[in-house]
């Protein structure tokens, strides 16, 4: 029985085992159910699109054939995981996805047994997944496990890494090499351009019915013709490519690999945007959508707020910098349009480096760049920078190559949740020497930190939040900082006491700045995470009864851990409430209502420090420090 | 002239320059005298050697064709670049390697200008390669870039991330693939099994002297024959395989090649140890030395210290629980030897995964291996898990998954120098949700810290360093701690003021003990550097006038700093000193030598308690106590 209008078989599919009670016949009529289903929700709701009309098929396939949950299907990223979602009891559930206490934006453990592996970034998948084949031997179960990656995410070197060691342990496991063309943007690297040549050569981007090449004899080239001799080198068994939207060649293929033995690879090509013409039209436009019109795909007029984002202001910056000094150069690990440098690419297209989902060799790259006397600038969103942590240890900052880390997405980033939250920069970044790291308050600090560093001869990070700067008007010249100096932003009118000060990191000054008022409390923009205003944490420390610091870091180990350390070495035992992130990972929400949640929003924070300033101790420290003074 | 009897040859080449004069004929003359003077020289002093033998022709040939220090040479890790050394002006001091205020153990930009990249660790030299050869053209500079990299180094991803970028911008550049069939053990993988099937059909093994292979058509093994199939793919010209010990052969292809446009990969089999029989008869054990006979290779018989390394303590214990609990796997990215896991690889061979060096696969395989219940210890070096940050945090922290990380070389490591000190990981760590840190005082510790990671529910790293523990005796059961409990290793005596209690993580409780006994303090074993023990830090705070934090690891963001951040919380304003790593990269020299020059011997830190103690406002603090108590 449908329990839904219109979807007589998607309504009656709740889990992969009604699916499979289906005749097979009755598949292709279920994928247009569930295209025309994603469509309409995401038309209503927003959210990751394109990839998913690109897996419907995929999925039923996938569900049909395997006997998941017992089989393990690990999606990589999972941004093409809805028809998973909806296959898997989660169908009414949807239109919550990305929301506070909704379906979480990817895959995710705590959510359903059919999620075998929590995901977020890109080509974990295949070393997950290799993980439960391997355990499935030691374990002597009978268990299959299937890895399906895009080939955005087969350009990051740990995809290659599971491969080399899965083919080496000859593990019984399937990768689903999903292959779209796509990362975000386009995909790029010369995996890519082969796998395009090759495309071309089989007429499979037009019409994607084919079988396997013919083998030709060209010396040198043969691989052109052989797109199984890469995996094949690291032992894995080619098959393919398949017509991802053609359910017959799926089913056909996957049920004679299901039970083949070894590493298998099967080679699936997909549109992304998939059965919606403005969508295969423009996939980049409909990665991630807000609401559309479900029949023309027309967005919503956007009404402008007139306040640019951090991203924009970056990318503005970096074209008038790199149009005066022709040094400057800028990487990114496949965020082109996320990290705003797509008028940067159009304007200095030599100059520009899209190195795909390869962040460890985004932040080499540079070094290397940044040998030869250029001035790199790594764009990159502070959750990827993780993955170049060794990197930028290593090769940038014990040689101190001035590269210039310009960190978005810094703090709670909101709908993509746990994985992507850059929570972690301050405390991973501060701890490491010669680093400079500096946290803008508003659009004309992003651009004057920015260029501070462009100026210093060693390695620096810019971090910047995800959404939009108040909106103030920028400064016609972009004067660099002073080196570790901090500004007040707000003095005290009077000075009651217990005196309070505040001292706020990159976007907590504006909230800071709201609960200072109530409280009459000094507010100094910090500025700078490393080096501190070692002279003016001093002064405050003097002048006042209790240091308040906040950041939208985690406390252990950030900008307010650094405060408290420069106190100590100072031999100065003020008072000091640490605000910032709590000690577990926050899911995902909107920006302003996780920061509400834990009490970051100014109410949150005057909260706070009235709650910290009721305490007995500061009683008697007032006291003590009256009879001093 | 020559400067040095019987070395005729050598005497006279003090540059690339001197050496670019010699006439070709001589160049196999000058390689006998450079492997005789490096089998002198590092049976004299030790260092790194096997490797080294097998470059001699290598680095004579690179020198001699390319335009150095114009044109760059970057060597993957530089264990392998002595021979290197020895022909950019640095023989002489070449017995002061991995010494302190001598040369660096690996390439070191600072050091020669012939260096033109910083290395260490291993995989990065094609990333950074490429960043030269892009300035080159973004310069419009005439300037060949090479990177020199192993098949060791070629299994991590960072390396395929590097050859994808390269090969899509058709970069002008060279890879020399120096292929040993080793990393520090015998190297794996399937690229590597593959390689190892061609040569064994080449006959390349033993008698390496070959030209390209003849192809054939086996369907789908085409890429057997052709080993040049994988870095095709990736848009490199494939050269090779050359004998990289036959100098003629050598100079033809490169010859050939350094003009070559576009990007060209070199594959040059060569033989580690080479022309030294115990070496290549045995690699691994020569791969790094300490001294030994120049002609019959023995090494001087050890005399034992009795006491066990904290290595060998890990894989005793590894072997004792695996023993007891089948679901114990172990996990190491290449480091069988160094980590301790020779004897657990031939106990339980099929619960044993060596991935290469793939340290992300390694963390997200652990991963994998939890979700189906396993308990997945992933022994690595401190320095190395750098590698798998995002890896860690993103699929086991959030997840909550129970690996347990068994990190070697946690603080100071001694020759290897600044990019192989462990000295980050406390603060890089301790800001992530749900780990557990703990750091042991001694091999007891150890162990019950190792099992106490195996009981928890969730992450651990238990962090412990290089070298020997104390030759206690060990405990016929080893009993897990309390989570979060330290322990009090010394109390006080009298209790004269001011009252100064050492709170010591690690190996640091040590020389805390020593320092103590002048001072009469008390000294608290912290054990786990998160959770922290607070009851005991405000017990510790309340009776004390001085607290004292000591740890190996950076001050900034490290358990110190975790110890300020509970004391803050907590509402207590003890004076605290901060003991531990200064905020630069620190180099090479014995452990003992670098902790004592940073003041972290017990000496050094009983200086350190006693100049504070001097300081003013403690008088003022202990006044103040005196007039509360």
């Amino acid at each position: 029985m449908t329990d839904i209008p219109g979807y007589a078989l998607l309504g009656r599919v709740k889990t992969p085992t009604d699916l499979r009670r289906l005749p097979l016949a009755e598949l292709p009529h279920l994928a247009v159910e569930l295209r025309r289903y994603l469509i309409e929700t995401l038309g209503r709701i927003g959210g990751h699109f394109a990839a998913n009309l690109g897996t419907v098929e995929l999925s039923l396939a996938l569900h049909y054939c395997f006997d998941t949950p017992h089989d393990r299907l690990v999606w990589d990223v999972g941004h093409q995981a809805y028809p998973h979602k909806i296959l898997t009891g989660r169908r009414e559930q949807l239109e919550t996805i990305r929301r506070l206490g909704g379906l979480a934006p990817f895959c995710h453990r705590a959510e359903s047994e059919y999620d075998s592996f929590g995901v977020g970034h890109s080509s974990t998948s295949i070393s997950a997944a290799a993980g439960m084949a391997a355990a499935a031997r030691v374990k002597k179960e009978k268990r299959r496990a299937v890895a399906i990656i895009g080939d955005g995410g087969m350009t990051a070197g740990m995809a290659f890494e599971a491969l080399n060691h899965a083919g080496h342990l000859n593990l019984d496991m399937l990768v689903i090499y999903n292959d779209n063309d796509m990362s975000i943007s386009e995909n790029v690297g010369a995996m890519r351009d082969h796998s395009a040549r090759l495309m071309k050569k089989l007429a499979l981007a037009q019409a994607p019915h084919h079988l396997r090449a013919p083998q030709t004899e060209h010396e040198n080239e043969a691989h052109l013709d052989n797109p199984g001799a890469l995996f094949e080198t690291f032992g894995f068994k080619y098959h393919g490519p398949v017509d991802g939207h053609d359910l017959d060649a799926l089913m056909n293929v996957m049920t004679r690999l299901r039970d083949a033995k070894g590493p298998q690879l099967l080679h699936v090509v997909t549109t992304k945007g998939k059965g919606f013409g403005p969508a295969e039209a423009d996939p980049i436009k409909y990665h991630g959508v807000t609401q559309f019109d479900p029949v023309t795909g027309a967005f919503p007029s956007k009404k402008s707020s007139g306040k640019p984002s951090y991203t924009q202001v970056f990318g503005d910056w970096l074209c008038q910098v790199a149009a005066q000094d022709e040094k400057v150069v800028a990487i990114t690990p496949a965020m082109r349009e996320g990290s705003g440098l797509v008028e940067f690419s159009k304007q200095f297209p030599e100059r520009y480096f899209d190195v795909g989902i390869a962040e460890q060799h985004a932040v080499t790259l540079a070094a290397g760049l940044a040998c030869e006397g250029l001035k790199p600038v790594v764009a990159i969103y502070s959750t990827f920078l993780q993955r170049g942590y060794d990197q930028l240890i290593h090769d940038v900052a014990i040689q101190n190559l001035p590269v210039v880390f310009a960190l978005d997405r810094g703090g709670l980033v909101g709908a993509d949740g746990a994985t992507h939250h850059g929570t972690f920069d301050l405390s991973f970044l501060r701890c490491i020497p010669n680093m400079v790291v500096m946290a803008p308050s508003d659009e004309n600090e992003c651009r004057r930190m920015l260029s501070t560093g462009l100026h210093i001869d060693g390695p620096s990070a810019i971090r910047y939040p995800r959404g939009n700067g108040s909106g103030l008007e920028l400064d016609a010249e972009i004067k660099p900082l002073t080196l570790g100096k901090a500004r007040i932003a707000r003095e005290a009118i009077g000075r009651r006491r217990p005196r309070v000060a505040i001292l706020a990191f990159g976007c907590m000054v504006q909230p800071a700045l709201e609960a200072a008022e109530i409280i009459d409390a000094v507010v100094v923009d910090m500025r700078f995470v490393k080096p501190l205003d070692v002279a003016m944490i001093h002064d405050l420390a003097n002048e006042n009864d209790l240091l308040v610091t906040i950041e939208d870091n985690v406390k252990m180990g950030g900008a307010g851990s650094a405060v408290n350390e420069v106190l100590m070495a100072q031999h100065m035992t003020v008072p000091v409430l640490n605000l910032g992130l709590p000690d577990h990972f926050i899911e995902h929400g909107t920006r302003e209502e996780l920061m509400a949640q834990i009490g970051l929003d100014a109410s949150g924070i005057l909260r706070s420090i009235q709650k910290r300033l009721r305490a007995k101790d500061l009683d008697e420290s007032v006291i003590a420090k009256k009879h001093v003074s």
